[in-house]
């Protein structure tokens, strides 16, 4: 559990990695963001921005740079979830990066999802081509009028009427569902109201263009649409669909998201260690190359020391998620999830105290438009409610350390040592 | 020092102003808003907006609430910074609000100096309209090629030549400048670079449609440009204005900012009081009217404990931005700069952790468009920086303290004494 | 409530409080401790050291200068909550100064609850002579075996029989039960175990040598027994004392820790912001007279930061402590408590934050006998337990807050207009 | 470097550690504290004490648990540094454990100073007896006038005269020398005040003994004197040492203290680690056991949330040290030192607050002699001032990360990337 090394054999990939984000994502950052400003038809693509895309994937994908997250695939390219960890931390650091590789948020938890519990012919339909990176997927679950993070809560509900799901209901905060390019999206529904708790939701496989899927508009963040991608609200109204575009079965919905909580909450804490290192790096850059009051600003006040405060975390998060990443390659994805809401809980708070450290450094600059710290700041914010609020981990985790006090005689025999003064 | 209860004279206006952003803003603020919404044309006014502005500013004209942040003032309406403080509080709960009763920032600073420094012709051409709420005005000092906090750094050259100033050079974050209602600027310059170092800068009267002003388009926060108020970006290209535009005197301009110092930064600091109360009571209502785990969200972890923590460092803010006015009534704004500090290095960065924990317990909703709380956020983080970020302020503060410590003989005989154990 | 000015009669008394700090008490301090040093026989004084004590009081009682702590008594010597607060600070800045005065915990609450509740004969026997500076006394209320910040849970007996109160149980943590010249306790004890729930509780006088009262020992705080004042952990087996020793009637006991909850807690953490004042008067003093990498440490890293915002948590606990002082003088003890939980929530947390940042400065010394600022540190960090948890006081306070957004119609239309945007 | 996996042949060793621990250190804890309890004479141990641990040595010896923090050592004994990490943690659990195993501080610092840089005479004499747990050891390198924490402003100076050293100077927090088993001492000293700054000082071997050394008494920490192990003032006056008592020759002082930097202040963290475990066991215990307001305690408020934080910061504080240890395996201590100064500005605060976390769970009892707590904290407080403030060493790991930025081209090419947005 304890060897974070990455393996000797996906060293070379790293490597192919960072020069393909230095050579090909990083020059054409510039230009796909120029192009994609301003744009009133906010959910679509400008001329020459898929074409930017698309060339990075050939590109990658010529360079054997494909589809790394899926541990153990049958489709032979999946790395382990640490080495894949290594690759991830550098994705972090351009946001065209991921998907260049295939290996973007949600498509990745939605394929791994497919590749574990879908049927020949579901895999056939919609894993495939998501492999391939011809289309792109949502994942719903959240909805506006519960509390979410409680997954008995879910409200919209899916009724089988003639060999045919029917569903009704509303979610929210439906990522990349703006996207002109998602075809596909599972969502989460109740059908078994009177099931025991966790076994009363579903998951459903929704293609987008179903009639009565409408949807609403985007949700923003801090006031972005995040465009096109998008974050949408999404209502359904007498969407019918197959049985058979059910998953894994009645009543597993809550199953499938343990399942899938490993990859689609650790890929999301790999990057951020990336985004981190980036923050800190334009702290010291612009500590470097600004002055006032006869001093570079990295040598004013408390700055120095916030340089090595946020090398400590940014290592500290980094070993955390490689142990997160190890846990699952070792003990499977229900048994690593402890590690996992550790990265989850420790990752996008600390990340936004860096980012907004860093900020704070390059003085009103850090909030324009001239810095990608703003986007960078409101991506780990947004981090800290999606795939569960940190609270939710916290809760885990802290269940998890009583119970194994309660069940450890090793460390109820710690206290009982300490405890062995006698009270008078 | 320490009487920072209001006048009674002034307690029956408070219930007015109060009575009036019920009653007025209020309910015409989701109108404005939704006619604001989406406009391409980003810095002018949608149809109805402006009429809407001047309803409720005729309203709050007619109930006699109008222009109260400008103290002793000869015009005979202004309150004291005390009385204002508790009636600024109230505004800050409104966006409409401050501007309704002509208290709106940057106007209030700048027709303070007009106030002060301006010579009859000044007065009349540009504080009368001011005062009638007719025109508004920006203040232009930030540039984005050095660190504005240092105000030795200003670059923007102005040279006397025939009568005229020639002005060039480059400004940003110029707030309210994209208002098609701004007519005026205050420009901070260097007219004399080889006097001493805060001797050097002058303030001239700009207004804003001489030739070679270039606004050159909004300064974004947290990718929001705040249209159609702006934070522009200003080129300044041979602009010439009459010799007499100067405010005060050429080598004035420093001497006019640590005037301006008072009132401009704290009254920011009243309104995010408001602010901070009103996250309060959303995260208040948020935790009452939402379930999960079987229970009301407040009752969750450390919801209640975070409630109190916010009531208690409200109660402190508050107290401080009292204590800061009350000093610049009784001392004055230059003596009371050390109180002013400690609001300003004190509020915006406690506001930001009450805001953010409010969105924490809204779940993703929070940080939506349904929800204030995003913009009350960036408005807060922003003002880390306005105005000199908390690192000048922190400086400030630490340095009276130690020259406080170095004059005074209790200070140092407390130390004496209790240094008195002798060393073996 | 917001008028937290001194009175102008109190002033002058201010003024003669420090002076006899500064000339009495300052210049005793270290022949008193000197003389406490190492001794074996722990809960007794010194030769000297009474004398020293005395001295002290009869200058203070010869200047006029006694008593101040009880606010509105019969006496005639008490001051305003107010204006003792502003002594109050002073006496926090020496360990001798409120012993001097006759304003030391727990005799303060003590005079005060038998000055309320007290019989004649009870005032004659006990209060005159704590008036009198005569005898000293203990407040016995929590226990070893519960968690005694529920105060339902306290455990301790008291039977009535025969005209006499048995009472039978253990208390821990009864602060100056050490003291030989103390001679009455009050202890809170369960009378009446069929009332509801708090009035169960009921608070009676049990003089020190009583039979079955046994004093099993100091307890200890990080270590130090602090005789001869003393924590001492006390056993009750069997004590009897007459019926009317009991305090204002049976079952009233929670009534009188209500009544008493005000100034037992305020007192300390009004001395807590001198003990703080110090604290940053010992940081500065250590940053000036130190170097190290070829500055003063005052000018290293963020220290100059560190004591900016020392000076500002400071000042604001100052506010709160003031307010809550008032709040006992207008609202009456009860209505106050709210504001005398933030004071006591609030106070002794951030004191002992900004003793810590002075014992950093001070480098290993500053954890040393040499040094006042570790046992300023234990005190204050003694306080986030002592009169209730500070999670206690957070309850109390949020719970207050969220009954005050219940009830009340302006924060409710606050929240209103802010959630006015239409949801699609 | 990032296989922190435990090699298989220590696992062994650890399981037996543990073992020796559980069943020989625990029990005999009680009886040890109370053998020491209230002695007047306090540098000494009392009857009954040293054969404790004497017997705790031999069991350790037997069993083959001895002298593991030596690494590569030619006795053949000494495991690498990651492995003895492992171990150590467990130490960190009992006070006695790790003087049974002979790696207790600061002899195990001086040992691996004399195994690398004695000559054969200083290791026959003072090493082997050192090695066999025979005698015990101090190092002399804080003084107190002058900040130690720069090692130029070492005042204690040596002059060659006659073929001896002759010392003169004061030093201060000398842990250890209380100890009557303890025979020698490192002393920091200035040689050669004309040299360089960092090659001014050596390093000299003086028997305790040698006439001329007063120790004056013991530094107090919070007022303990941690007896008999004691930190002592000593003064050193005229003392005499023959020439060859000088480690590595004149002028190395500096360049021994970089090579004792890992060892002597890593051991520290890794023994601090065991200590955060033990206290959240302790506050999982309490708050398992006790009840308030209906629940247990640890079920109130954000006891729970408080657990986790403290489990993540736990894991990542093990994880930084683990990485520490490793790279002085790696890179040799000198290299490692980046890696050291992060574990070490790290662990002890972070430690501080899980153990403050700790107290507050278990109310008064937790700063009592009934718990641990109080001495943990004392002890891991004063860890962050020993072998440097943290202030010191955040600014060696800034200034490595600021040269490194300034190095790497790749770190630049991300922030170019970043900056590539063209400003208008």
């Amino acid at each position: 559990m304890n060897n974070l090394a990455m393996s000797e054999s996906a060293r070379p990939l790293l490597d192919k990695v960072i020069k393909h984000i230095r050579e090909n994502c990083d020059p054409a950052l510039a230009e796909y963001e120029r192009l994609g400003e301003g744009r009133a038809e906010r959910f679509s693509y400008a001329p020459g921005q898929l074409e930017i895309l698309e060339d990075l994937k050939n590109k990658a994908r010529a360079a054997g740079l494909w589809n790394f997250f899926l541990p153990n695939a049958e489709t032979g390219e999946g790395l382990s979830n640490l080495d894949y960890a290594y690759i991830a931390f550098e994705l972090g650091k351009n946001p065209l990066a991921a998907q260049s590789l295939n290996c973007a948020a949600p498509d990745t938890g939605n394929m791994e999802v497919l590749e574990r519990v879908g049927t020949p012919e579901q895999k056939e339909t919609w894993l495939k081509p998501l492999l391939r990176g011809e289309i792109r997927s949502a994942f719903a679950m959240t909805e506006p009028d519960v509390a979410s993070s409680d997954a008995r809560n879910i409200g919209t509900r899916a009724i089988l009427e003639n060999g045919e799901w029917v569903i009704n209901g509303e979610k929210y905060y439906i990522s990349g569902a703006g996207d002109p390019r998602c075809k596909i999206m599972i969502v989460m529904v109740k059908t078994s109201p009177d099931a025991e708790p966790f076994r009363q939701q579903s998951q459903i496989l929704v293609p987008i263009d179903t009639p009565g899927v409408e949807i609403v508009g985007p949700m923003e963040v801090f006031g972005h649409d995040h465009a096109p991608h998008g974050h949408m609200q999404i209502r359904f109204t007498d969407v019918r669909v197959p049985e058979e575009n059910i998953l894994w079965g009645e009543g597993r919905g809550f199953e499938i998201s343990q399942l899938r909580l490993g990859p689609g909450r650790i890929h999301h804490c790999m990057r951020s260690i990336g985004a981190a290192e980036k923050a800190l790096d334009l702290m010291i850059h612009r500590g470097l190359t600004r002055e006032a009051f006869g001093k570079k600003i990295i040598d004013l006040g408390k700055n120095m020391e916030t340089i090595s405060r946020s090398r400590i975390e940014i290592d500290a998060m980094r070993m955390i998620v490689l142990k997160a990443a190890k846990a699952m390659d070792v003990l499977g994805n229900k048994e690593a999830r402890i590690w996992v809401s550790k990265a989850k809980a420790m990752v996008p708070e600390k990340c936004c105290k860096i980012i907004d450290d860093a900020m704070q450094v390059h003085g009103a600059t850090g909030m324009s438009q001239w810095s990608e710290l703003p986007e960078m700041y409101i991506k780990q914010r947004t981090l800290r409610f999606a795939d569960g609020p940190d609270e939710v981990h916290h809760n885990v985790i802290a269940r998890a350390e009583r119970r194994d006090f309660e069940t450890s005689n090793d460390r109820q025999a710690v206290v009982r040592a300490a405890l062995g003064r006698d009270r008078r």
